[in-house]
């Protein structure tokens, strides 16, 4: 095991009916002036934004509004969103929506200190020394930003995916109520199910020996994953699945089953640049790429794939040729993915395999190499894209 | 699932050598005056406390010392620590130690803002609404104490053992490093293992359904624990398993793995009379006394005992009659508990049957009743210590 920092200090209520207590929250992180940032029209629909207000309301703290949130976030709505805080005074920042409204937030909240470009953090390793504080109504269970300190923005110009990770970005508190996930089309439901897999198996596939702990953790979430989708699939009323994805989902991304051990991440930089290209659903395209790279990559430790495939997938192990039970546990994520409603391959995502060229070139890799489990070349890259073009079950 | 809050904001530093940054961490949590409080003289002779000084001093930041907490932490030393605290000017607390030693911090902690008796916050649910910072630097892998709001203290005066718990009392940071924990002799590690163990069990035997996440959780403390406990006792010096069971403890007691889910704590309960009276290690008395408890109360729930014994202790299940699986797994468990060197009866622990009625009076149920998973009378705890009296294997 490598020695780490492990420091998640966000404040979590978990439950039924707990948006309502959003107000007493910020009031508790010291916020005087709120902006409420959200996403597309369904927190108005739904009327959880009202009841937000009205929590804000009764704790007499003043707000202000930014909506718009596109998924995949873009910058041009932090640029807004940083003006906006600093005409008004805001002092802290209600996110009401999934991953890319609180990945938006974060964006606002380090650029709102900074004198330069918020873009210089992203993609950049520049430290955040300073953010305003945030906190979070989570309505979709998939991104794991309500716990983390992880934020991913486009750029509109050249659609440029990167990301910033600091402690100073972990929201003070974050408010999960299953309920809210419960209206979520199959769809979007698969999609968030599978970037809670994906968090995960970034974090499993490492070359750090000796952590069973963090192993066991990593097959928990997973192995909960396994169980609790269909059905949530199955049946979009099923609270009791819905809370269990929903926590797993933060429990995949605070970092608590990554911690002393080395990760990888290609796979999220590899579906960047198709979500960045298309504008598809992250979820949708990692359900294409991960699989792709697992085929690429396996040979480089079958042991921990057959790991994956038999404490995981439930895979019987071949002692002769443990080759093929690795091989098993990933047509068995394939299949699940498949069975779930997402997309395995390129025409199934709406993606062209003629844009690989233009999907290396953007991941920028160049002459270099990237990674952490194994670590890959563009054409690896290219590689990768071109089994994830083709594949079947 | 029912409704949760999960707050841990301990600043966790996990691994080699991490001890020699412990004043860089006392510093930026604000501490300028610290009370270094520890328990026996190994912490000197192994030069750990001569390295938490040099950590201090390198930073500027004054100390004065307290030692001498005995397992089983009493409340005339706690006592004697507020006095210090206040003579002193004392503004953090650096706890050198295992679990008696940060318990007995956080009694100074709790009591050094209070006017009254410090125990008048334990045992009767009074809520901690202010106390002075705690860091630590752990020995041992057993308590958890370094990232929970727990704290159990022995009142010597009628030997009674009494806790309090509060996201107060949780500390700011928490150093672990496994390598301080090499030199343990084989029966402490055994002792902390089981501590772990019981710290999830406690949260694993519920009566909550629909608890598939924390369920999975909870077998992954388990099954890391069953895999490097065995470990660590043929080898001492192995790092890799210290480490995993190391993290293995805070995990399992953090509560990352019980939010959401009703829980029993009976066992500790019981075994607390018994670590009061013979002021044996608390880990001992546990490996007694939980196997006993299982065997009391497996007919309430035989699913779930047979859910323990094979997902943790891989037996096999046998569909005709589930409860023979039940049983086998309480058997395998008691089986783990005597090969890693724990007592399994009265007389291995040193406890004697005929104090049965003094254990019972002392725990204090009277007519009334105790325990999350299944409610127990004082008659039901009488039986459960005769069976602990004369288990075997």
């Amino acid at each position: 095991m490598e020695n780490f920092n492990f420091y998640s200090p966000t404040d979590f209520v978990f439950g039924k009916g707990t948006e309502n207590v959003c107000g007493k929250y910020v009031k508790k992180y010291g916020g005087s002036k709120v902006l409420i940032h959200y996403g597309s029209g369904s927190v108005i629909r739904s009327g959880l934004l009202d009841r937000v207000k009205r929590s804000l309301e009764a704790e007499g703290i003043p707000y202000v509004e930014l909506g718009g949130v596109q998924p995949n976030p873009r910058d041009t709505k932090i640029y807004e969103g940083i003006d906006i805080c600093r005409k008004e005074g805001v002092d802290f920042i209600l996110s009401v929506g999934g991953g890319s409204c609180i990945d938006s937030s974060k964006g606002i909240a380090l650029g709102y200190y900074y004198d330069g470009d918020f873009w210089d953090f992203y993609g950049t390793g520049k430290p955040v020394e300073k953010a305003l504080p945030i906190g979070t109504v989570l309505t979709i269970a998939a991104a794991g930003s309500e716990g983390s300190g992880a934020s991913v923005v486009t750029k509109e110009e050249g659609m440029l995916k990167r990301d910033v990770g600091s402690d100073n970005l972990r929201p003070k508190f974050s408010i999960l109520n299953p309920e809210l996930t419960c209206t979520l089309p199959a769809y979007q439901t698969a999609c968030g199910a599978t970037d809670i897999m994906a968090h995960v198996f970034e974090r499993y596939f490492t070359n750090t020996p000796e952590v069973e702990i963090t192993d066991r953790l990593c097959e928990a979430v997973l192995l909960t994953m396994v169980k609790e989708t269909p059905r949530v699939i199955a049946d979009p009323n099923n609270y009791e699945a819905r809370a269990n994805i929903m926590w797993a989902g933060t429990v995949a991304h605070n970092d608590i089953v990554g911690v002393g051990r080395s990760q990888d991440w290609n796979s999220h930089k590899i579906e960047h640049e198709l979500s960045g290209l298309y504008d598809v659903a992250h979820g949708a395209g990692l359900a294409v790429v991960m699989p792709a790279w697992m085929e690429f990559v396996y040979k480089h430790d079958v042991d921990r794939f057959v790991k994956m495939a038999t404490r995981v997938f439930g895979c019987e192990l071949d002692e002769a040729n443990p080759e093929n039970t690795a091989k098993a546990g990933i047509k068995a994520f394939r299949k699940f993915l498949h069975d779930i409603g997402m997309p395995i391959n390129f025409e199934e995502l709406g993606a062209k395999e003629e844009d690989i060229p233009v999907l290396v070139e953007k991941l920028g890799i160049g002459e270099g190499r990237t990674g952490g489990f194994v670590s890959l070349t563009s054409a690896d890259v290219a590689e990768i894209y071109k089994i994830a073009a083709h594949a079947s079950l």
